[in-house]
């Protein structure tokens, strides 16, 4: 099995080393990821500017690629320019702190699995639920096992797999849930600063307001200590409201 | 009715001049728009930069605000700092070149649509299909009616609308049309250049391919000169993938 591994903490960050050394176990690994940290990258990706490769060592050894771009940016040059072929499996992670809720939209991780999904290929992205992560080794261990298990079951085509782990001992956690994208939110605020030359600026913070009760969503399955696993896929389509519209006289529109 | 609009091409684009002068004849309308070009900029919030809100003039007229962000920071620092209030109505574009099929994941003009979705505020992402348009005013004109159209009819909450109009004249338009995001993508290419400094740098490019066939898809209603209208949601998960995976066995990941 060939897996392409990217993030968007960045090429030099701790999760990504986890995971690296457990999917080893599983297949041929292949490092992809960006040269910086990319949280809440979304899905951008780079168009005017030109994109840079470079080989990144972790003690005189070869680790993988560092690109000066996005997440999905790492997936399209590196399976068009550098791999030139579809791997078995992308995974993106070990990210530091949830892809749940709402922030699945903000998110990078989830951003890499997804531009692999659109690009044919099975893919998962997976995060701790810590900004300070103890228990990074269980997250890994479960990104090993979904990653046979994916290989075996197959997603259909354009299905990413979203994986949320609380940050806790394997002793500790509850169980696995299977879960749809709550939408619980941030609740932002930008708070204002003088710089020294006497302008204002913002920095954008907050704090996340559960806004979900349901025991099948992400962010409550989590909060639960379950590892929730959510299919996601790159169809944005509103089929509900597709449905209502249907019924609207467009002509008065014209 | 209050009117928030915004763009990815920038403040001072021709779009979203045009756009502005039609929405003044149905609104009071606040311009918050990113300061440079966010094309592609996909649904990235700046998170570790200060932002920074500059009072932008046309003619010594005060226009909007510019912000140093992407279209969904304008959103959320717009409602959240400078108007302080939701406001009726966002609309994003008018964007230069089409924002259908697979481009509806990477376009910034979706995502300030998504972010006022999010913020629970109806919202309409508006496209003309050239990137040298000679018909925004048609374009304009179908932004005009569908702001008064969805403040009547409502849309579900969360949800926005991505129109996507032909470059035509009002008398080549074939009509409107109710469509679902299509799956024709990029075949994306890397073009291999060399620096003055001898080193290599990569130029994303390629074409659209036509993946879709069904008349009810947006690429192709555009292709066949009907201005696209397809709701979206920022709810990603994949129902259909979600039923599957509720019969798996996931005690074999324990």
């Amino acid at each position: 099995m060939k897996i392409l591994v990217s993030n968007d903490d960045g090429i030099g960050s701790v999760g990504i080393n986890i995971l690296v050394e457990e999917l080893k176990k599983v297949g041929d690994v292949v490092v992809i990821a960006p040269a910086t940290e990319q949280s809440a990258a979304g899905h951008s990706i780079t168009m005017k500017n030109p994109l840079r490769v470079k080989e990144h060592f972790v003690d005189n050894k070869f680790f993988g690629y560092a690109i000066n771009g996005t997440p999905a940016d790492c997936i399209k040059i590196g399976i068009k320019n550098i791999l030139e072929y579809n791997p078995d499996l992308v995974v993106s992670g070990i990210n530091n702190g949830s892809n749940a809720a709402i922030n699945v939209i903000y998110s990078g991780t989830v951003s890499a699995a997804r531009e692999a999904a659109i690009m044919g290929v099975p893919s998962i992205a997976i995060s701790v639920d810590s900004h300070t992560p103890e228990h990074y080794e269980y997250a890994a261990k479960i990104a090993g096992k979904l990653a046979k298990f994916v290989c075996e079951k197959k997603l259909r085509r354009g299905t990413l797999l979203n994986v949320n782990v609380p940050d806790l001992s394997e002793e500790e956690i509850q169980g696995l849930a299977i879960t749809k994208q709550g939408e619980s939110k941030w609740d932002d605020y930008y708070e204002e600063r003088i710089d020294p030359y006497g302008e204002k600026y913002y920095w954008l913070t907050g704090k996340m307001e559960y806004q979900d009760k349901e025991k099948d969503r992400d962010v409550i399955a989590l909060k639960n200590g379950y590892v929730s696993i959510t299919p996601v896929h790159f169809d944005f389509t509103d089929y509900e409201m597709l449905k209502t519209m249907q019924s609207w006289n467009l002509g008065l529109l014209k």
